[in-house]
């Protein structure tokens, strides 16, 4: 069973918690046990699992890739694009997490939360692929 | 079939072998094709497969970690909890892992090792997620 | 059902597109529905998805890890084995990738392709493991 969540993003860097829309999809699943695979379809953006208790994990999480892969820094891809930071930064975090399902819900820890990771934005029609997988 | 490791951590960093663990669950499945999938239900913690071969490389990944991610650089979610460096850290390297099964077992390479990372220890009761998935 | 890529690295370090090996794996497997996982059996070496519009991002990816990891720079491993900064950038980047199939093909991105990432050529023999996982 297979669901695509679509997003728009507002801004260059942020983090969008999607953990909502991801649980829906389990629960019309049906599925209790099993695999939820996350998957981004996108090259300047990924997916972190990560806290959210309020902004600041999400804020830190954007500060910190600002400083690991800054923006301009005399990369290549920059001559084709001005977003190679983007690419570098979503490389880096990675397009796929996969998530247990345990009786119907994802077992998620208590402050775990998904989150969408938009580098390039603001940007429409972003895919996230969400394919639930049984243990049978 | 699913089950969950779970782990006492002793030092505020750490990387813990828990490769024989992993393949004990995997005989005990019996399933001897499909895939291991891990997971790290903690946002301070996380999964990585490394070389194991002496204490050398899973010290490097702590130092390395603390290069990258420098403890109270001014991260804003230390002003609730002065643990930022720790889930900035479980983001980079992420909460999950799918590993194949051949005849049984992991199909890790030579040198690879599966690995809890701890980034805000000491702490009990730290738990892996471990779902197989049979390839029938 | 499974298949192994295997690879003959030329470089210390680079980023090569083996899309088109693992979509044929696709294509021979007969599924058209559920997910391909995709495993690399190193610690001096990792999978990366990534735009391949030209060599610009593969090389600044090359670049950035560099920065971020530097060779020789006083890691303890060094010390048994000239290669440290390769089993970092390997931790870093991971060695598994889970990719949703749609209709019998990788449902990736527009500008998505698949890279093996080489961090200690060059090596004959770099194996891939890829196991689709039919969603029934």
């Amino acid at each position: 069973m297979r669901e695509i969540i679509r997003l728009d993003t507002h801004e260059r860097e942020q983090l969008i918690d999607i953990t909502a829309q991801v649980q829906a999809i389990v629960a019309r699943s049906g599925v209790r046990d099993g695999l939820l695979a996350l998957y981004c379809q996108h090259t300047s953006a990924a997916l972190m699992i990560q806290e959210n208790w309020d902004s600041s994990v999400p804020t830190d999480v954007v500060t910190l890739l600002r400083k690991l892969v800054p923006r301009g820094a005399g990369w290549l891809h920059d001559q084709q694009d001005d977003n190679a930071d983007a690419h570098l930064k979503a490389g880096l975090i990675g397009p796929s997490e996969t998530i247990p399902l345990v009786d119907g819900k994802l077992a998620l820890g208590r402050w775990q939360n998904v989150f969408f990771c938009e580098f390039d934005g603001p940007r429409p029609g972003r895919s996230i692929v969400c394919t639930v997988i049984a243990d049978r």
